[in-house]
């Protein structure tokens, strides 16, 4: 593994965090203290079968028991939040396929402001259901991000509200990276002198979360390597960063409808300048994974949240020995259609 | 809800606890200790949505997440853990078609002495994988509670073991009983004076896990109902309980297979004295509340350990506003079985 440098790109003290600032280990600081009494305190879980299975020691930060059942409301509650009165005053926009979406909507309920949410068509049923639990308003459109991107641009026109896009703002960023602040909190110090952890894992996919852990992993201790894990039919993440340019408007092909998403300009900087490595599995390995974590921690988790373990299993040599902490990004996967997504595994 | 007399049966002081004592809160207290740095402090998992869904305060304690898949291990530990060296030496013996077996398996194996488990004929598949993966030696059995006594007696007299039956043994009463005593030090204290919980509900099945809520609750503040929720395929203990005579010797048909040991003399007799209400569903009401649990709080539980809040639904006005415990008793469901068993819920 090679050594990264770890930015610290300050803002001039005293402003507030806008969307399209860098966030830094300071902002990290900020939007826990921000979150405190919102967002749960996540259990971090440990299995000792799978950690004899993956010959490491894995500490599993439980997002999947976060509010709206994924680490995204950290984020959006972050960035809700942080609106002046006169932004929260005229709503919130935002596009998502589920889990952002709701997080968004519970963010502004609590705040008790409106809320419009830009769905694509076939985003999972449970998740669009999540949405209008928390009384947004829902705006269909097509699936092609160009389509997403014009939606939400014509709801942010009529209303003057305020966007929390998904991933690509300083703000949802740094509410995300929270989620990895207090795991390395509580995963302790080992006597040995070691950091907290080791390795700090989380799903690639927009890059708000990957970008939020590698910052707050780095603010803890710069010994601590952050590590990414993304599906092979969702790799646009993996060969952005190895070739340097952004890539945008591939095809996803991957059942963890979470990882779709592609890197934005602001996460893309702060992943390039972190040096961010990417591994890659197949969804086979990823819903292997996924039937272990219910087997083993009884952990339900969607299939996009089982990548950074699959990753781990498939590259048990990188972590022999180590103190491995994977952030479980979500839980929120169709009951219905479990059957069909174990039948994808390989048997065991 | 009528109010019961707490039973204060103090053994003899300085004696060790044996199995066919009546144990008391000192025990729990006890055995808590005897169990720390061993036993999971498993979390104590909330959800709003079940809240509202149930009218009530709900407080889940998730044992699932214990070690070897169950509360189970609490009681198990307390017992092998206690033996005299002499008793050790010898090794250990028990029945179970499951949780039970697993969790003596793996207390043997960590203080490292011998374990043999009388399993029957039809046990779970991924039970008896779990008590064979801790090593333990597997004497099958037919179902029959009378053959599963003579091959238990039978080992007995050939190693000269000692016997840690699953519920009617003061020592695994004890040691479960930590389950509820944790759970009401992880509730709190309402501002208002009452106690941390109003409620603690658990299955019913042997009654050592309902024996030790029991006492735990009453020792922590005698305010504190226990209840106990039993499928109605199996209610042996309801009906042992109202009729002021033990039922030995029926048939059960559920598919909470945690769920169908019948009461001993033992648990009979302490939930006799704690004049235990026991509340009665389906194995449709019990399967759509593990389904409940699975999608609002992401814990994949077995049956069993659903019909608690099967119970909370069934019965919404007897809960209304109060704080409801809940011990989720374990998570050792079969994968592949699931589609079948979520067919059994009524569609939502």
């Amino acid at each position: 593994m090679t050594p990264a440098t770890a930015p610290a790109l300050l803002r001039p003290e005293g402003r507030t965090l806008r969307a399209d600032d860098r966030p830094c280990f300071a902002d990290v600081r900020d939007a826990a203290a921000r979150l405190a009494g919102h967002a749960h305190l996540t259990p971090l879980l440990r299995s000792r079968s799978l950690d004899a299975l993956a010959g490491c020691e894995l500490h599993f930060k439980a997002e999947h028991l976060q509010r709206a059942g994924a680490f995204k409301f950290r984020g959006a509650a972050n960035a809700v939040f942080s609106l002046t009165p006169d932004q929260a005053a005229r709503g919130v926009v935002t596009q998502s396929s589920g889990n952002h979406g709701a997080a968004v909507a519970l963010a502004c309920r609590l705040r008790g402001i409106a809320c419009t949410v830009v769905v694509p068509h076939g985003a999972p049923h449970i998740k669009r259901a999540a949405i209008a639990r928390e009384g947004a308003r829902i705006v269909d459109c097509e699936v092609a991000q160009s389509a997403r991107d014009a939606a939400t641009a014509r709801v942010l026109a009529e209303t003057g509200g305020e966007l929390v896009h998904p991933y690509n703002d300083a703000r949802v960023i740094a509410g995300q990276a929270t989620a990895t602040l207090e795991m390395l909190q509580q995963a302790g110090h080992p006597a040995d002198g070691r950091p907290a952890l080791d390795v700090v894992l989380a799903p690639l996919s927009g890059g708000g979360l990957m970008s939020g852990t590698a910052i707050a992993a780095r603010g803890v201790d710069p010994r601590i390597r952050p590590l990414a894990a993304e599906p092979e039919g969702a790799c646009d993440g993996h060969d952005s960063l190895k070739n340097g340019a952004l890539i945008r408007g591939r095809r996803a092909d991957t059942v963890c409808d979470g990882l779709r998403a592609e890197l934005g300009p602001l996460t893309f900087a702060i992943l390039q300048d972190h040096r961010l490595e990417v591994l890659l599995v197949s969804d086979a390995e990823a819903v292997a994974a996924m039937r272990l974590l219910a087997e083993r921690l009884k952990a339900l988790v969607e299939p996009s949240a089982a990548v950074p373990l699959a990753a781990v299993l498939k590259h048990r040599e990188r972590f022999a020995g180590l103190r491995v902490g994977i952030v479980l990004s979500g839980g929120n996967v169709d009951l219905d259609a479990l059957p069909d997504l174990f039948a994808l595994a390989a048997p065991p």
